[in-house]
């Protein structure tokens, strides 16, 4: 038997697995990307946790690590600038797994990474042509386009939590203003709860809470609450109008919505799926379907990182 | 030798040309788009135009038909609903060409064709990701990634023309309001010549023109007429800054620009990569080139028309 292992590093939590050929997860684990001033600490963690179990399955038997991270270059193996991380600059992520490892690293965007796993094993099987969007702490998406994943020519195609959703809106991580992410991700939610406390009168649960988190939000909404439908039905209408803009230039036959805020389930899918129609040019009215991710999130970030160890059609660092 | 007629369906004008295998025309003709109320009207004098040239070298020597028309769709060969032209609805245009011929017809978007054509003979000959913007009557474009075109789910990818340039924007022809088209094509530029003109008091030798066209705007601009050059710069930011958003998704190794107002050349160029360039994410700074066809206009949509014939990859109709 042969094995790979997935690895998705994310803004806030990193999952990390030891996955089979045919996409059984052997071994999971779990370590808080932000507790970590410097990546070099991260990669001593993650091996700490996966070498007894590589040791165990016999070293031999593993072709390589597969790895989904912010801003991951899937060219040459680094990482750069990713504004959801404490790591800063251009950083040599696989080189310093396989450092570690001793075995072949190969990186993409965390997006690419999960979208790559739904197309093997969730709601995209099949499909040539679709989007996944990420909805965690950042807002991150993988399109497929001809039945391949687009990389583009650096490497770093795919970051539509960086659009304009808002020209001149909200400050980016990025230090640029109105991307998708500082308004449909579940940080971006948050802001608009707060704004909107703070500028409407409307009586809310979510006046009794302190530092409110999405998950706050989506229990108010769950309890009728009317302000926390209409944060869902703005954060939706912004979300819908960009990924109608995004059709416009793929025309997928579906768009993937995954991740924190995707769970939220019909208070998020119902506005963005209204306002994605209402803002789609004529010939793409009613043609694209909007589904949530089949697959565990943490699943599928694993089975879609691990994957590109098999599937992968570049040298490896 | 074996040959093929690519034909461009333009708003304003169509061109249409007898290719050989090289990319040498032949012959070429050109047709008034708009003076046909029927398409087939223009199916027919297509046929008065090019049958003579066909039977001359031989009809036996003939492998098809491409056609790039606005919305036209690879896949069923229909133009659906486009915007600029006089013939509504979903037309079978590819049935109505090879009936009419007795060759075998396949479509697609006119940008499309176009960015074939410049793949195989112009700018992005050797590029595996680009994307080609044709400004002219109306704005359409042709994304490649992974060396192929993005037809898309449905056949109609690429309508960079119809992404939201500006919320609420200008009314389109499409009937959406704020479509890059509306800004950055030859009759956009037109209607923020004729705004500029109603709602500043600059001088400008544009004020002494009746009914203005882009080419009077160029050659103000030439002439150093302050207000024209504002009216380019406002134009390139707008493009500019839906270019830095395609860049987000497909990240190309060059966007490269064509049609009537991309002959404007550094008028809109500089404007259009100032602008891109401030606009685009920082993993994406410097590193997408701003080219111009290298291509003459009519050439290269007859030249990516015909090459749908040499390499289409589907059944024709």
């Amino acid at each position: 038997m042969q094995y790979s292992i997935g690895i998705d590093i994310g803004g806030t939590n990193s999952v990390m697995g030891i996955v089979d050929k045919m996409g059984n997860i052997l071994f999971e684990a779990e370590l808080i990307t932000k507790d970590y001033e410097h990546l070099e600490g991260f990669v001593d963690a993650s091996y700490d946790e996966l070498f007894p179990q590589i040791v165990k399955l016999g070293k031999n038997n593993f072709k390589g690590i597969g790895i989904g991270a912010p801003n991951g270059n899937y060219y040459n193996g680094t990482i750069e600038f990713a504004p959801n991380l404490r790591w800063k600059g251009v950083l040599p992520l696989a080189k310093l797994f396989s450092d570690k490892f001793g075995l072949e690293t190969t990186v993409t965007n965390d997006a690419n990474a999960a979208a790559i796993g739904e197309m093997m094993h969730g709601a995209a099987k099949g499909m040539n042509d679709f989007i996944m969007v990420t909805l965690g702490t950042g807002v991150g998406s993988g399109f497929v386009a001809n039945g391949k994943m687009i990389y583009g020519h650096d490497g770093f195609a795919g970051e539509l939590g960086h659009v304009i959703a808002v020209r001149d809106g909200r400050l980016c991580g990025c230090g640029r203003k109105g991307c998708l992410e500082t308004y449909t991700s579940a940080t971006g939610i948050v802001r608009t709860a707060n704004e909107f406390l703070e500028t409407k009168s409307t009586s809310s649960l979510l006046r009794s809470v302190a530092n409110i988190t999405s998950k706050d939000i989506y229990d108010a909404a769950v309890q009728g609450d009317f302000l926390a439908l209409e944060i869902f039905q703005f954060t939706g209408k912004i979300l819908g109008q960009s990924l109608a803009d995004a059709v416009a230039i793929t025309s997928p036959e579906a768009i993937i919505l995954f991740g924190g805020l995707a769970q939220a389930g019909k208070y998020i899918f119902e506005p963005t799926h209204k306002y994605m129609e209402e803002n789609l040019l004529k010939i793409y009215q009613g043609k694209v379907k909007l589904l949530p991710s089949e697959l565990r999130e943490s699943d599928a970030a694993i089975l879609g990182a691990a994957s590109l160890i098999w599937n992968t059609d570049k040298v490896l660092v």
